[in-house]
């Protein structure tokens, strides 16, 4: 497919451009009667994708603030940084903050500019796949706390949002694949089609038009449910379990940890084995076809019986649930999802056994 | 007039409560479903305020949090203080603030709550002149940094605000009168009637019926407005002179600076001044009443001719300027106002010398 095909996909009072976006980003500069604009990136998106960005933004002068990358980085210490920075260069309301980088790059400057002089605009240039196809939409932006993700944050759209499929080419093959299990649980949750697109697509740089159906699918359901109250829900597939096991990773395993996605191959493995098991409605073989392709793509991991009760312990600490009961989002079929299940810890024990078993 | 006619003033998705107030907040905690809450005071509203509302809400558990209070603590470090407290306590989405204090409270403890878990519930009990008549209505909340005032913060609703006149019992009478500074400016830009009232009472404690006179009309002009694009400005009357000569005091006087208010009465003077001079409309009578009422109530302050080029400066920098020119909001008549006279910085020095010579 020609990607000039692809229109801009309009979110919540804003476009997501995904064809030509960096001429469209010079255009929205130049359009947008700004009084200064001011790039925000992180120490590598300097490398790698700024120059991509400076080409076309010849003769326009700007403030550049960098933070270093990480996700040790999204707190409120830099979020400081940014904020004093725009003091120093002389930002004021009419000022734009271009956000270029991954999540955190987003979700901070996102934060910085929603609560600068009580809010100034801001476009994000998502540059990992993570970004693309998940901060992209949604309107969250955020910073953590005590190690608590995202605590501290708003609910604020973007103006626009660029998405430029060539700065993938110097994403980590890792990092790729941690956004890749968002785009294949878009599959699995609302599109048959496009999940047996992804398994028959070279998937080591995602295209514009893969990336494009997923950002049309987040969008649907954010639009659908701004608020988080039903629907939304649904983007928690394998997320459960997955979540769990991240944090396990994060604080136990010493030398490198799983990414987010590659935690959340493994909670959308044992989701789909739970929807069997409470007869949902996914068949075996669907489930089968889920495990193939996950384990293809990720590395398998190894679970102890042993650390069960402790995975447990993280989900029902989860912010999702609602006292003391496992609340997951669950599949009907490949394609079709179903919110609220309620899983009893035997069951949830038992897809770990699954998954450690395959 | 009987308080108990005071009927609750309609802002922007919120109620005012100015009759049976803290019976009002008890009855909004009990039926707000929430999880739990919590109270933000400062050092002194710890002791003076939150005994009365202790007494009316026996039995219920709640935790409290407090910072130092003044100025000086409306600063990211206190609000990091009141996340990491209400993180520490279990806070969570359906969660309470109810910020006890004046307009430093309120401002930090409306940020706090705007940006914790992207957005919790708050209500506001401003316990000062100044908080009850202006910062209980508008949404602004905000924190200072680098010396710059309220330059983050959030447009964010509280869910109600509870005016209690008692509490004025305890405060300060230069606390007072700074708060009533911006009472006699509402009088003059929107009230005749009202600056008449306020004329010929007893301001030692202003009356509730006096202070919800003001709400009234804060909340108008916000409502008619509520982005500052025009009407707003209206507000600003007295406050260009007033910002300078505030800022000016605040660098250079080493003992004891002047109040907020005490500096937005002098610029309510020279304002006046100016708008006779620019014949706006205002009468030479009218200017000599509006001098009389102000002179009576705040102390001489001395500002030399050699200062004036200073304040002048100030008044360019200020954030409501677009460009060189000193844009100020000016008198009509008593109780109507005109936005956007242009005034040269002669004009200004003259009006600082009338003030001076008075
Ligand atoms: N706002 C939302 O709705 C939302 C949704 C999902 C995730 N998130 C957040 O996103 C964050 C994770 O995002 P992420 O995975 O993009 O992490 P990230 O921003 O840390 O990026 C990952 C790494 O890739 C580097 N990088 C980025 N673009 C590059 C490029 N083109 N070439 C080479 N290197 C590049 C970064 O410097 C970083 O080291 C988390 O904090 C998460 O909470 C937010
Ligand atoms: N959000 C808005 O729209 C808005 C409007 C105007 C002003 N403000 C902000 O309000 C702040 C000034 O408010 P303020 O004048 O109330 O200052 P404040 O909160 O510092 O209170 C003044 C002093 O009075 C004490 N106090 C408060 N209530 C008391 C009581 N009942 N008895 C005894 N002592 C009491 C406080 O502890 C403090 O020492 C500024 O930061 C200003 O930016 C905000
Ligand atoms: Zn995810
Ligand atoms: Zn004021």
């Amino acid at each position: 497919m020609d990607t000039a095909q692809i229109q801009p996909i309009e979110s919540i009072g804003y476009n997501v451009y995904l064809n030509d976006s960096l001429n469209e980003l010079v255009n929205f500069v130049e359009q947008g009667n700004y009084s200064k604009f001011f790039i925000l990136t992180d120490e590598f998106t300097t490398v790698h994708c700024l120059p991509l960005i400076e080409e076309k933004l010849t003769g326009k002068t700007y403030d550049l603030i960098e933070i270093s990358a990480g996700e040790e980085c999204k707190t409120i210490d830099f979020c400081i940084g940014v904020w004093k920075m725009l003091i120093d260069f002389g930002a004021d309301r009419r000022s734009l903050l271009i956000n270029v980088g991954g999540g955190v790059v987003t979700d901070l400057g996102g934060f910085a500019a929603s609560t600068f002089k009580r809010g100034i605009d801001f476009v994000n240039v998502p540059t990992t796949v993570l970004s693309q196809v998940d901060a992209s939409v949604g309107g969250k932006t955020g910073i953590d706390m005590d190690s608590i993700k995202n605590i501290i944050g708003t609910f604020t759209q973007p103006k626009a949002v660029f998405i430029e499929q060539a700065f993938l080419k110097t994403l980590p093959s890792r990092e790729i694949l941690s956004g890749l299990a968002e785009m294949l649980k878009h599959g699995l949750i609302a599109d048959a089609a496009y999940w047996e697109a992804l398994k028959n697509s070279d998937l080591s740089i995602p295209s514009t038009e893969l990336i494009a159906q997923s950002v049309v699918i987040k969008n649907r359901i954010v639009i659908s449910d701004p608020t988080e109250k039903s629907h939304r829900k649904a983007l928690n597939f394998g997320h459960t379990v997955g979540h769990a096991v991240e944090t396990w990773s994060l604080d136990h395993d010493e030398k490198e940890h799983l990414t987010h996605g590659e935690a959340i191959a493994i909670g959308m493995i044992c989701e789909a084995w739970l929807s069997v098991k409470k007869n949902t409605g996914l068949t075996e073989s669907e489930l089968n076809d889920t495990v193939k392709v996950l384990t293809r793509l990720y590395p398998k991991y190894e679970i102890k019986d042993s650390t069960f009760p402790a995975l447990i312990e993280l989900m029902k600490k989860d912010k999702k649930n609602e006292g003391n009961t496992i609340n997951c989002t669950l599949l009907k079929a490949i394609g079709t999802y179903s919110i609220n299940a309620i899983c009893t810890e035997d069951e949830l024990s038992e897809s770990l056994k699954y998954y450690a078993a395959l």
